[in-house]
Formats: structure tokens, C-alpha cells, sequence
């Protein structure tokens, strides 16, 4: 049997290096893009719309739907909320569309579209993710949204976490070096993960807005068992497909 | 005291987010060209007239130079020897000029200039680098030549290298992501340094074309404490300035 590659983009900005049509393109931005959708989902959310620009997040306010929007980690003033995971509450999100739009996640998502299907990971559904990517049978990119291009320590962490899940499998295989340092970074240090996240620029930068409250959430592994599908331009549970 | 900032970049794709004009690049390629230049300045070489394109290349073969060059690994046809460091033997190089052509190598030197000097760097003259870069207290950005713009697992653990011995002088300090994974990888597998250069793609690349037996020798740190210059075009001894 022929088996499934893997690959890790570690930057938005290599995505022309990896990009395959045939594959399932997973995006990663833990802190806090596709965790927040993670959670959105495991609340109830019906829909998420990415949106890339502020000026087209602020159209949609304007027509009646529930902003969330952040650039460089602050909500932006007409938005309903911002972008913590802890927004996403089922008061805040059950039954509703929200349109969403953030520094790097949003971005990376709609990059990513020019795979065969994107989906949306986050150590909140990696079982799920690993599972749904078995049954999907394809090669597989995993795009690390990454903090304004520059690779980032939560990303990377985590793609290692997934290319592990999916290499016990024996279904996938891979011979990319951006792969393979993910998996040794997450084997280094899946049992101690909150003091690699310490070390990294994006909790330094939460923590001076008081914004780092939700880093031990979004490190907890499968929350739900949700895999959040990005199809025609909205994000849906593929529960509900 | 104000700390020197070190940055890693992983691939030249990315170089535009890490430069500095301020900086000190040190540019890294480790199978095979900056260990090959470092090689041929512990064996005499003159200078090397690094150049991007083939056409030019042969153009300087015509004009009577000595020519290093190749392509995905192969010698060009009309090269005196391509790019393995055993090539840049004393009998080859000795008191000569060299104009030399690689995949990766010689475009990253180039781009890199736009910092304030270019330094060449291997595990060869690791420790040569380090104390150079601490007499000229200056930040540091680390530019991985990487593979066709993809990130790579031996110029990624070397940077972990460098970046080890520059912090260990007190002198230097680091926020960047990629500099603390690079560092990561290194701690994990500097005792074991050939058993991650095995899964490395380069290493089947070279292994394909019976060129991986030079992979030892690159591994191997601290034989020359010559520092290789990028200046006006040509790579000269810092011993020579």
C-alpha cells in the first residue's frame, strides 16, 4: 500500500512550496485562531465566516452578524468580542454565524483553500483531526499559521503532535525535515508543554495585554470531536455534513 | 548592558522578515557549500568569487578560472569539480581564486549582504565564528540556506549549535522562536549528531548520487579558525584582513 505523505509548513509565506491539490491542508494557529474555532464548535457555534480585512469584518457588523476580530492580539473597537478560546462561550456563540477575522489565522485559512479541502486543528481536537484525516486518505499539509510569517514555537509543537498521531496510524509516512523537527520538538516535550509554550514570543506578547489566561486551555488535548471544515468560504462542523 | 539580539532564519524565503543592516548575517549551508568554503580556507584558497548563475560561471571558466560548481548535486559539465568539500583539496585551491556555483549556497550569500557584513559558517570553524561574532558586537542573524526555500534539518541544527555557543558568552540574548527550536534540536542531538542528519532529505539526496560521503567530515567541529568574509563580492579570510 502506497501511504499518505505528510508535510509541515512552518511559515504562510513557504505555503507555494508545499501546496497540493490533492491534499487535506490542516491549519494550525493555537494561539489562539483554531483553538477559539475549536471551542466555537464544541459551544454550538453554527457557522464561522473568516474574513481577512477589518474594513470587510466591519461590513458585517454593519449588516446585523456577531463580530470577532483582533489584530496584533486587541479586539477591534466594533467587534463583538475578540479573540480568546473563553469569547467563544456558548452564551456568546450557540446557533449563530460569527464572522471572524484575526492577525495571521484567517489568512492562513483562505491560503490554505488552494488544497483539495481545508480543515482546522488545535491540540482541542487532535484525536479528531488524526481520525478524519485516516478516513479522508489523502496526502496530508499541515500550514502553521505562524505569527506575521516568522515560524512560531505553538504551531510547530503542535504539528508535531498531529504528525505523531498520524504516524502511529502506519498509514502515514514522511520524508519533510520541517516534519520531522516538529516531531522531535513535540517529543521533547508533549509531557512539559506549558514550559516550551513559556519560552515562546506569542506568550510574552498575550501576557503584556493580559491576554495569556487562556494558554493552559488551549493546550489540552481533545476537547471535543469536532473536525471545523472551511467550504465555501464559512467554516462548519463536519458533524453537520 | 545592552545584549546583542540573535535571529534564525530558516529559510532564505524568510530573509526579509529577519534582516538587519545593523547585522552581523551568518550564513549557513551545511551540506555542502559552507563547509566546502571553510575547508578551502583551512587548505590555502586565496579567495572564492561566489556566483548565482551557471551562465556565469562558465563565463568565468572561459576567462581561464578555476570553477566550482553544480546543480541538485551534480557537477556541471564544464566545472573543474563540483561541490563536495573533498574537492577543495589543498592541491586544488592552494593559493588560488575560486569561482564557485551551488544550489542554495551562493544565492543565500548574496541576499544576505543587505546586512551589515556576510560571515560564512560551519560546524567546522564553529568556535571561530562565535568568537568573531563577539569581538564585532553586533546582532546576529542566522540565515539557513535550506533546500530550494524549504527549511532543513542540518542547517537548522547548526544554527541551534551557534546559537548555544553565542549564548554561553553572556553577551548575547535571543526572542526568536526559531532560534530557541534550532537550539532545542541541537541540545537533543549534539551527542548524536549523525543519527539526525540520517533522516535528513539531503542526506538521501546525496546518498542517491554517492555523494553522502562527506557527511562525517561535515559533522566534525572546530578544525579551522579561519572565519570566512563576504566583501565586495568575493569570500576572503578574516586572517587575511
Amino acid at each position: 500500500m502506497n501511504k499518505n505523505n505528510i508535510e509541515v509548513c512552518i511559515s504562510p509565506a513557504l505555503f507555494d512550496l508545499h501546496k497540493n491539490e490533492e491534499a487535506v491542508a490542516v491549519v494550525v494557529d493555537i494561539l489562539r485562531a483554531t483553538s477559539s474555532i475549536c471551542n466555537a464548535f464544541a459551544n454550538g457555534v453554527d457557522k464561522i465566516m473568516p474574513v481577512e480585512t477589518r474594513n470587510i469584518a466591519l461590513d458585517m457588523k454593519n449588516k446585523g452578524y456577531t463580530v470577532a476580530a483582533e489584530r496584533n492580539g486587541h479586539k477591534l473597537d466594533f467587534a463583538d468580542f475578540g479573540n480568546s478560546p473563553f469569547h467563544f462561550s456558548r452564551e456568546n456563540v450557540e446557533g449563530k454565524t460569527i464572522v471572524y477575522s484575526t492577525t495571521n489565522g484567517t489568512r492562513t485559512i483562505h491560503l490554505a483553500s488552494e488544497c483539495f479541502e481545508v480543515i482546522i486543528a488545535a491540540f482541542l481536537n487532535n484525536k479528531a483531526v488524526a481520525d478524519y484525516l485516516v478516513k479522508a486518505n489523502r496526502d496530508v499539509v499541515i500550514v502553521c499559521a505562524g505569527w506575521k510569517n516568522k515560524n512560531n514555537i505553538e504551531d510547530t509543537v503542535y504539528a508535531g503532535c498531529l504528525v505523531e498521531s498520524l504516524l502511529e496510524t502506519g498509514q502515514f509516512t514522511t520524508n519533510c525535515d520541517s516534519a520531522l523537527m516538529a516531531l522531535d520538538l513535540w517529543s521533547n516535550w508533549k509531557n512539559n508543554l506549558r514550559t516550551l509554550i513559556d519560552k515562546s514570543a506569542q506568550r510574552y506578547r498575550l501576557q503584556e495585554k493580559g491576554l495569556d489566561d487562556c494558554i493552559d486551555f488551549c493546550l489540552q488535548l481533545d476537547q471535543t470531536d469536532i473536525v471545523p471544515l472551511f467550504k465555501d468560504d464559512v467554516i462548519v462542523s463536519n458533524l453537520n455534513q
